[in-house]
């Protein structure tokens, strides 16, 4: 079901000096800066590298305020790992497959992420404490 | 200086039982399980995606007791990702390139990680709040 680990999302406070820092020290490219006000975040997509079923990306997410998931995650955990996303190549048929699981989705339907991708969370509870998103890139 | 994402570092209480987790849900298959003695550990390499610079993978990690840094990290924050690693064409070379900028290293010289890799942790302090390992990997 997963193709690839699309990208790794890092929970930061200040987003400008979080992708500076990736590209001074490690040569990171960005590859786009957007604004999701469904999820409280301005992010950054840095190119990791590229592979057979899609690229890798480390994702920079600041909060729009105190009062979204990723404020709140920053008031309780500090900066750091905030989820991992996942390829998949079809994120219907991937919820689907889950659902039917018993697997807690956050998400029922996908929605829109980074660069144009459907996207769909499922709730840590379900995965060993990890924030997982499924991931069908725009191109796929 | 990054080729890839190699893995996800996923701490856990029951490796068999996330092992089992992961091969049912995702249909993810083990390349490895070793237990690294230094590092505190019994692992299990999952694989998830080829790449013209290496696979990647989900690293799950279950402590051999309390008091090492797994067990320590469970007790404080309970299951869930533990580090990032990336993996590099040569590890001697990007360590010495990261000790110049300043960056704090917890390894200055490699030792020994999964299936044969060569490998060395940044401090999370250094890395906006993320435990960051590089990897060169053994076929590299």
């Amino acid at each position: 079901m997963l193709t690839r680990i699309d990208h790794v999302g890092i929970a930061c406070r200040d987003l400008d000096a979080r992708i500076a820092f990736y590209e001074s020290v490690f040569g990171l490219t960005v590859a786009s800066v957007e604004v999701n006000e469904s999820q409280g975040v301005r992010e950054a997509m840095l190119h990791v590298a590229d592979g057979p079923a899609g690229s890798s990306y480390i994702q920079l997410l600041e909060p729009l305020g105190p009062q979204t998931p990723v404020g709140r995650f920053l008031e309780r955990r500090g900066e750091g790992v905030h989820h991992i996303g996942y390829g998949v190549a079809n994120i219907t048929v991937a919820l689907a497959e889950l659902g039917a699981t018993g697997i807690r989705l956050i998400d029922e339907r996908p929605r829109h992420g980074s660069m144009g991708a459907s996207i769909a969370f499922l709730h840590p509870s379900g995965m060993g404490g990890v924030l997982t998103e499924l991931v069908q890139a725009q191109t796929a």
